[in-house]
């Protein structure tokens, strides 16, 4: 199976980008549990103040898809869903690279 | 230090994206001896057939300055450049999570 890569852009509702960040730090600890996930980071666009950029690589796209089944995934995406005021997201195929 | 990331955009000359990836793949052998180089991980856009992207995060921001002036990823910026049509980046400030 290949390796499946997503990132994404959240734009936080005016003033709420820390407040977002935290909270989705606290997720990457359940993340970190999470079969299959090679890396998911979390950062800030320094251009705009309300902008977080994630960059994920999975092992397939099933971990990933498996991950947003997830109970405690779930509840801090519910959790999150006020902070946020829109997503959108790059669909793209890794290539290869270092880290891979 | 902060560790430092960046993402990229590149879009090939029309026609030119495999080609362009092939020979950044091939500089993803010489990022692995790189030090301070935590990934470096290229991606084709799925909705656009002459887009690239590229994401990376480093150890630090000297560790990735030091990288531009190594002598073999100068040859390959210069061997790829006729391949190249345009290229953006988005400034990011890597905050954490898995793999980080």
């Amino acid at each position: 199976m290949s390796k499946y890569a997503m990132f994404g852009k959240l734009t936080a509702q005016p003033g709420k980008r820390e407040e977002l960040a935290d909270k989705m730090l606290s997720s990457s600890e359940t993340l970190n549990d999470m079969e299959g996930c090679i890396y998911y980071i979390l950062h800030a666009a320094e251009d705009n103040p309300d902008e977080l950029w994630i960059t994920e690589l999975w092992e397939n796209e099933e971990a990933h898809a498996a991950s947003l089944k997830n109970e405690k995934v779930r509840e801090l995406i519910g959790s999150c869903r006020h902070l946020i005021a829109g997503a959108s997201a790059v669909k793209v195929r890794p290539l290869g690279g270092k880290g891979f």
